[in-house]
């Protein structure tokens, strides 16, 4: 059966005290909507439509940032759920299968329950995902006839008996697109907000004798946002799970909590992540690396036996080979570093590609900018760039070339040369001590006439 | 009516096992000491005493620190509560109006409590401060009739009746002045401790017909801090409050429990603080701002659009204009920053005034401190710093001007023009691999005269 | 009575997805088989052995590398506890006295604990250590008749009325070595598994009329360790114990929760250490220093007076003495920093030794590699080391010396001289503007070639 995802992202989202879309706020790196559309992708759907509304480019633009071929729908008017999940019927005119809908800020609903929403779908009509709650406070309850869901009943309307129930809605729901779409023709605006309801189709289509059930899933997956701390929850949610997982495939951390993961981080089994350490978005690491404390990695690729930080900030486009070191203070960006190369104190590593065992001086900088263009460095194999070394791309320095320390690099330095560039030092016995006493006595007269 | 404020302060805390007096150890990074008289100054009150005791001069010099106006009184020997209270006698001798109680170890009473025992003083001539206690434990209980404070009883004193009233005596307490000091007259020192009760103030004014109350507030007001474990759960019960407060009004922060705020943090909507992020006193950051992950802020102005960290330092007197970035291993000191400017790497910004639009290259110094003297530096707008520039301050660099990579700038640079002073590159072919097979040949030598 | 420990540390550990042995995972930076030696210790035992079998020569190096007195023997199958005592044969010919069986998977036995079990050998033969379970799930379960331990009974044994019993066994037993030795020889392996257990010799000294008593302590003690999150668990708890162990002793710490600490960390009494620092092993710290933010220790010393951070780098042989500044961006590693040096930022200081009153300029940096050997910096007291100076070692620089800001120092330099090197800085009216008219029109071209 070929599948279609709805995914409802028009909400602004008031409560969150923002100017971004709430489905923009991330968790573990990535925007809550796209962990929705990466559940969603688990079912392999044929077409995916986001419908947004409130700020509908920036909703869009991310949509698409994450699947090129999700297509945007914009509801214009925030007129209910129900409404919402009806603006894709055009975009879907053509699609004959099943319509899942999901909600850009239910970020945690997994590829495991989905396959159950869709599994369901052969022996009924209709399937919405209903949990079990700890509070079911003011949800929409779940009337049960044995596996059928006879209807589902708002908390204000709902009898002492059916409050008891504890089965609620979380609003997802499976159905066939034309049985979805003919059902939310039929469905009215009559109450008190004025809003066209998603889970009416329910009471509709059993008047029609069409058959409903629940799937029913941890509560903690139909975990809805609205606010800063329930986003603060749902982060912490995230990170707890990320770090598991992280434990139980063997990778070494003394302390998860100080460990901050994205959604896309991978790291090999006996790779040891010591305390605070943020692995943003785009970070592989392989096993048997150590990434050490107070360290920030960023789109960069960490491979085995090399040794990242302590205090190294790891940018887009750093690739470090086996048995790479990065030491303090360093950063690297777009920069490759190939096997055994050493950069262990305050350096900074852009636009560059340097060679097998070579070692970087410390407070050697790559002065890859122009004021208006970026330039490239290149190093070659064992080289030994000496500290405090300035490289002024675009400059190539040769394999076990040496630059001596303190030197402005700017013309190529050939294989195996030494280049050097610095005054000669001058000595000058008793200055220092003239020079001080001076600005004493300075410093005293001041004190004087002030005093 | 008018206000004076008694804030007793004079203890050593012994159980704190620290030099420091226990009313100047921190929270939120203030003096418990200031977090009650900040509390307190939300009565306006025209007197503020702080009795100090135990290093009564640091506790002195804290308290002018925060409110040049505070009077402080010494209480040589400390003979309880009711004798501390007593010291302020003179100081009060021209004061007409309420006295209310406060100490220097209860940081956390709000002022809305404080407003409402001043609002209860109209029906009522003493006021005593009251908790609903979980655990009563060795508290004093306050005995009510009515809405009337029929007495306080020490835990050793009370029946088993009055031991399972769970509203206990916080110490806090509000009276008029002239009853107040007369009521202290009568209290007397004959229990085991011989040290003169505060509370006994409420029996006495039962026996002269007076009226007293209770007024209620949530234990952790009440909150005192006598050891470092209750301190540092203290602190943590600061920041959690702290933490929501900026959840609440749209501050974005990954992992909350990670970044650290003082009392007087003030953070605008929208800014985003990335994890471990510690906010020292006196900063300020205005909405759309980033504050990105191990920075450390104090004393600092930090404006819209502006990028902060990862690993930057702000220190007293940095001040960003908008949409400056301060980036990875940057210390900003006493600098004005203008627009635009971006000092993104491995530099020390000292002293300066940089102006809008400037680039300050990695590893850039401003040489501010001739080991006497401290000087400034000036750079004027869309000037390019050279990486690794040595700026010897005094020194003015022009806008449009542009320093060479590796120069010491000793002599002002005019607008436009180009300032550099560095050795031209020598290249010498084949010397590097020469000398590092000397070495190498010397290092094989001593080996096998150690082996 | 004299004491051989016989530590079992043979396992594998498979369920901890790892390459090195279980034994050998770190807790507080110490592998658990050392907090296992730690505590067996205690009693000052006159043999220790530690039973190794999975990679047993890691285990054996980790062993002697904290005490190179433990003998090891080698458990070459696995075949049960009691099997794993009985390699210890041997090593223990010539003993006379008390066994006690510890176990490198369960570090947190407690000296008291181990005293206990050494006193109750006085009245029985054989002394397990029990624990009250507050879930005994599968655990064996301790039958006692009064203060005699009348059986052990596995879980699957054991019937419905020996199963409500708490008391379960940790597997730590202590016996006179002859008859521990002597039991172990009638130990069977007729079991599922094919084992010989160690806690059936309980059972076989009934039979033979010798008494077993159990030693009861606290859970926490016996906790064992067998995966990442159970290890994971253990350092926090570990961290739970040390940091309030720190806070007793008087050290001020913001956030505890957010510093690490080492087995053998030590810090003194007033010490502030704020928030997110690493002590890795080897650190002392008097008192009254302060340990800023996002600092990282290890192997060092650090005096009275003596300010670090933020974002300071001790590595091993750092030894700071009296008020000492060590600040941002700051490495120091095998150098003595004598009374009030100070080395405000972005430095490293490696293999030196530096007088007292010297000031160390930003950016300095001592080049102690020339990529085959390391050399010493020597500066005496006094100096100035201006901003970016490079010290090329082995280089000395005089007492009350100064270097100039960017100086590239490679010889001497006597007391109260200066030495400078640095090419004078030439400024070039206009070239500046002129220079980036050029660069952009050249983009401006490229984008329009590219358009």
């Amino acid at each position: 059966m070929s599948i279609a995802l709805v995914i409802l992202a028009a909400g602004k989202g008031t409560r969150m005290e923002s100017d971004l879309p709430k489905v923009l706020h991330p968790i573990g790196g990535a925007p809550m909507l796209v962990h929705a559309l990466v559940s969603g992708q688990s079912l392999e759907p044929e077409r995916v439509i986001v419908v947004a509304g409130h700020q509908a480019e920036r909703v869009a633009d991310a949509a698409r940032d994450f699947d090129p071929e999700v297509q945007v729908v914009v509801q214009d008017q925030q007129l209910g759920t129900g409404h919402a999940v009806a603006q894709a019927r055009a975009a879907l005119a053509e699609f004959d299968g099943d319509v899942i809908v999901l909600y850009g800020d239910t970020p945690f609903v997994s590829a495991e329950t989905l396959q159950r929403m869709v599994a369901a779908r052969r022996q009924h009509d209709i399937v919405v995902l209903g949990f079990d709650a700890a509070d079911p406070a003011r949800y929409g309850r779940l009337v049960m006839a044995g596996d059928r869901l006879a209807r589902i009943v708002e908390f204000k309307d709902a009898s002492a008996e059916e409050r008891a129930i504890t089965l609620c809605n979380s609003g997802l729901l499976a159905a066939d697109s034309a049985t979805l779409f003919d059902l939310l023709d039929a469905v009215g605006n009559d109450n008190a907000a004025g809003e066209y309801y998603l889970p009416d189709v329910v009471a509709i289509a059993a008047e029609r004798g069409l058959s409903a059930t629940a799937v029913t899933c941890d509560e903690a997956e139909t975990l809805g946002i609205n606010s800063r701390p329930e986003l603060a929850a749902a982060e912490a949610a995230f990170q707890a799970r990320a770090r598991a997982a992280l434990l139980s495939d063997g990778v070494t951390m003394q302390a998860p909590d100080t460990v901050f993961l994205s959604w896309d981080t991978a790291i090999g089994r006996d790779t040891e992540v010591e305390p605070n350490v943020i692995f943003a978005p785009g970070v592989t690491v392989e096993s048997g690396a150590r990434i050490r404390a107070f360290s920030h990695l960023e789109g960069c690729h960490v491979s085995r036996g090399s040794v990242v930080g302590p205090f190294a900030r790891l940018r887009p486009g750093a690739e470090l080979a086996e048995d790479v070191h990065v030491g303090n203070f360093v950063e690297v960006k777009n920069a490759q570093l190939a096997e055994g190369v050493k950069a262990n104190h305050l350096s900074y590593l852009g636009d560059a590609d340097i060679g097998a065992g070579t070692n970087i001086g410390a407070g050697t900088i790559t002065c890859n900018y122009d004021g208006v263009f970026k330039h490239r460095t290149t190093i070659g194999e064992r080289a030994f760039i000496g500290s405090n070394t300035m490289l002024v791309a675009p400059v190539t320095v040769g394999s076990e070339a040496l630059t001596g320390s303190g030197s402005v690099i700017t013309e190529d330095v050939p294989d195996g040369a030494l280049a050097i560039g610095r005054a000669r030092q001058a000595t000058k016995p008793g200055f220092a001590r003239k020079l001080f006493e001076m600005l004493k006595a300075r410093k005293a007269r001041q004190q004087k006439e002030v005093g």
